[in-house]
């Protein structure tokens, strides 16, 4: 039988594995030791990272993956190290659950100068209140359990971060623990929905060319299957965003691909723009989803729904949400598009074949043989920069995931994102591309995969610096220190390394990299400084422009 | 004849050089990548790192030797990285200047989702806010010169971080250059300084073992000089604190020792707590400074002055403030101690001599090896944990100077804070004493050293894990993964690397460093896990008091 817990601690620990959550990824200090040593004794496994960086990335992955993630760092010095990865999650929707200790209440008179406090008590709360959708300085006893009900359930509802600050005194304190069953999801108002969703039919019905786009939300709120149902009821083609790519499997027959302005692939961006009903399921269209607003889109001619309200044209239904407007999608009777005219759909060319050569490798030749070995018993991971573009063009056969910061774009995300992606979903293998720029930030956490007995494949896209900034504004400021990347292994002490130049070293790597799934790798592939993918060079030749006309603007 | 600045990005270098300074710490991205080019053509020179993170801390070291220190980088997924160094600076009083791009103003029309965004376009300036004594986000061309030199004087006077926000296309827009004078640092009330001195006088005069606190902020406003004065003109001992140690010599006649209460040593304890008129000289006290409350002082017999305002007893002169108060010491007439009871110093040893002996290596040893190399050509920069608590141990008997977060003490400061160093103060080389769980946050920055022409000498106290913590509460959670810490130079391409078990091997390697002063060194220490300095002893004990205490409270 199930003990009940007895603490607030206790209660969280419970709550958290309620919501399915195994690992815990932080670092400890004095102010969390105890409960360190709490979540030691529990079901949960710590896992800590070389710096709170690295944890906070990799929570934010299994978050994304498992539908919530957990970071736990000490107070200030810990916190306020993962404002960017939270802020992160934030801006992507992701659901992370920050946890934090502080000093003890019983320590806090007087106002003393304890260790690691900045200003006030609550200077790192009021910083996470701007970052979060749910807070809580746990200054009560009484109220602890409700209040760590009522932040966890806006993390899971809203798919977001919130924050728990667990002062150190409080952390063994014992509580009545009401342990209600978990708040049900918010529900649209009925009247709105019915509303909506007759608007929408009509709409959609009377369409000659309707055009779906899956946005990330469908992946966060677990709406795979009901997205897939409207559309083999209907015939209606989709499309993905860069953040969402590979919700659903790209060798769909009605999948579109992936569509980001001028920056995706044309004949996506043909299919989308041309339509004449278009259908934004979850997706929020950010800057780099509209290719740096070269997106040409009709207002007029969209249907938006997501987690926080839906859109028809220019007027708003701000209490129909999207799970409940997705639902009445599949319930409504909409006529299949058989009887109308389809879009024109680019043709999925066959799976290339890879015979490599002995020459230089180049980053496209190098995307031709990752498409030959991805499948879906493995997590891509991309980095900002050349390794998120390149990746995005890249198609993604198989039910594997891809996971990358696709609109906040903060480089150093995808190797401790590795960590987290590998515990969350341990039948998958992540692949990592990431360029030699955000390596540096944080590739050193390739010794926390070592240390967890994890095997991330990390592919080094070495062009000697800042490769996306190059097109745009050169200088010495762009160039990084020449590491040598397949050594690593050796200081670290584990796991394979390689350095290659050629296709048939890459491919070769690639090959020992997958016949060996217990350690990491490393593959440090040189490339030319000048090698773009046509993914990026049309990304670059968008932002140089922003960068100049801004400078031109204020002449 | 020197150029007017036309810009306003061209007025922010100018007046950075008017303060000295020559180099500024960071990381580029789009939304700052035109003031970086502005920079690499300016006199200012541009040390990127390998993260923010790096930059921050490396900045916060140059702010502290120079009087000033700069880092820049860009827009929440670079700015929200250097929350916690800045943090640092904030609560240890580092004259830090944050510099962020923005996206442009002509941007933020309807308010899209630009990429890097959080919540609103002002979240990382209400975020950097709490951690600045002045902040602007520069919306206006017109009065931009001015709010720089509004931000720029609050970092000088408080001697903590400012912010400034560059919108990309404010960067290179034109503006008339006001380049006032630089405003004069704001005065006492000179009534209110008469009384203050005239109590101080008696207070003092009185008294028969009066002690002399230097605090930081001797450093950070540059008032050694003013200082010493005072002690050779009365006679009157002094000690320091962690954050203050090295302020002024060690091997001065009259120093009695870094107090620090029960942590620090017992002879400078019982000198400061038995004194019958403390004067505490820009002194804060915080925890560690009181030895995590274990000091004890009598409120009755304590004058203090600081930035902020002056203390005698139970009553404050809230407008008397440090500088004015000293110098008004320096010339009343105070007669010397001679006539008075001296208070017993304790007597500086003579210099050790250091046989090493083929033995394993303590950390008792190694820092009595430490001692016999340390000398006025160095700068010495310790990580919180052993490595900082054994650090504040050592006689410092030269101007030797020393950085340590000794009341942030937040980790993963010193090794690229020895790269600001270094370049703030090119004469001295740095000796950094970091714990390998420290290393592992931010070590790799010693490849920017490299780069940059620099040469630490990073000694790892190998430990195995996070040793401060062992003694408070164990588990699994205080172990991190075994790098060979000696192989990293071989790795990134660069400098020297030893690994050391025994005093032999250690002096050898301590002196093959010495001897090479063009490329970092990393010498890898391995310690045994129980070995503790008598400093951390006293300090744990202390701690772990707490945390145990913490925990019986609630139980």
């Amino acid at each position: 039988m199930e003990t009940q817990p007895k603490t607030v601690s206790e209660y969280l620990i419970r709550r958290l594995a309620d919501y399915g959550v195994e690992h815990i990824f932080g670092v400890p200090g004095d102010y969390v030791l105890q409960f360190f040593q709490q979540l030691e004794n529990s079901p949960l496994r710590v896992i800590n990272t070389c710096d709170e960086q690295g944890a906070g990335f990799a929570a934010d992955a299994y978050a994304r993956l498992r539908g919530l993630g957990v970071v736990c760092v000490t107070y200030c010095v810990g916190g306020l190290k993962i404002v960017n990865s939270t802020a992160q999650a934030f801006a992507e929707k992701s659901p992370l659950v920050v946890i934090s200790g502080a000093p003890g209440l019983s320590e806090r008179w007087r106002n003393p100068l304890l260790h690691h406090k900045v200003r006030d008590f609550d200077t790192q709360l009021q910083i996470f209140r701007q970052l979060t959708v749910a807070a809580t300085d746990l200054t009560e006893v009484e109220n602890g359990c409700c209040e760590i009900d009522r932040v966890l359930a806006a993390a899971v509802r809203y798919k977001r971060p919130v924050y728990i600050e667990l002062p150190r005194d409080l952390t063994t304190a014992t509580c009545s623990c009401p342990r209600d069953p978990m708040p049900p999801p918010e529900a649209s108002d009925p009247q709105a929905l019915r509303e909506a969703l007759d608007e929408a039919v009509r709409r959609i019905t009377r369409a000659c060319r309707p055009v779906l786009i899956a946005g990330i939300e469908i992946q966060r709120f677990g709406l795979q299957q009901s997205f897939l149902e409207f559309v083999h009821k209907t015939g209606i083609p989709f499309a993905t965003t860069p953040l969402s790519k590979s919700t659903l499997s790209e060798d769909h027959p009605l999948f579109l691909g992936v569509y980001a302005g001028a920056v995706g692939k044309e004949e996506t961006r043909q299919a989308v723009e041309n339509s004449d009903c278009l259908i934004m399921l979850g997706a929020f269209m950010t800057d780099v989803n509209l290719g740096i607003f070269t997106a040409r889109l009709d207002q007029a001619l969209t249907i938006s729904s997501a987690s926080d309200g839906s859109c028809m044209a220019f007027h708003r239904y701000p209490d129909v949400f999207l799970t409940d407007f997705l639902q009445g999608l599949c319930d409504a009777d909409i006529v299949a598009l058989s009887g109308r005219v389809p879009v024109d759909r680019p043709k999925l060319e066959p799976s290339p074949a890879f015979e490599t050569r002995d020459e230089p490798i180049t980053i496209r030749r190098l995307f031709v043989c990752l498409e030959t070995v991805i499948d879906g018993r493995m997590v891509l991971l991309a980095d900002p920069g050349e390794a998120m573009f390149a990746a995005i063009d890249l198609t993604i056969r198989h039910p594997a995931v891809f996971l990358a910061p696709a609109y906040y774009t903060s480089m150093g995300f995808a190797v401790p994102g590795a960590i987290g992606a590998q515990l969350a979903r341990p039948d998958l293998r992540p692949l990592v591309l990431v360029g030699d720029g955000a390596f540096q930030m944080t590739g050193m956490e390739i010794s926390t995969a070592a240390r967890f007995g994890l095997s991330p494949i990390v592919v080094v896209l070495n062009n000697s610096g800042y490769g996306t900034e190059r097109p745009m504004t050169d200088g010495g400021f762009n160039d990084i220190p020449a590491w040598r990347y397949s050594r690593l292994p050796e200081a670290i002490g584990s796991g394979l390394g390689f350095e290659v130049f050629t296709e048939t070293q890459f491919a070769e790597a690639l090959k020992a990299a997958l016949d060996n799934s217990l350690v990491p790798t490393v593959i440090d592939v040189h490339l030319d400084a000048n090698d773009h993918s046509p993914a990026l060079k049309r990304l670059t030749d968008a932002l140089g422009a922003k960068v100049r006309a801004s400078a031109k603007l204020s002449e």
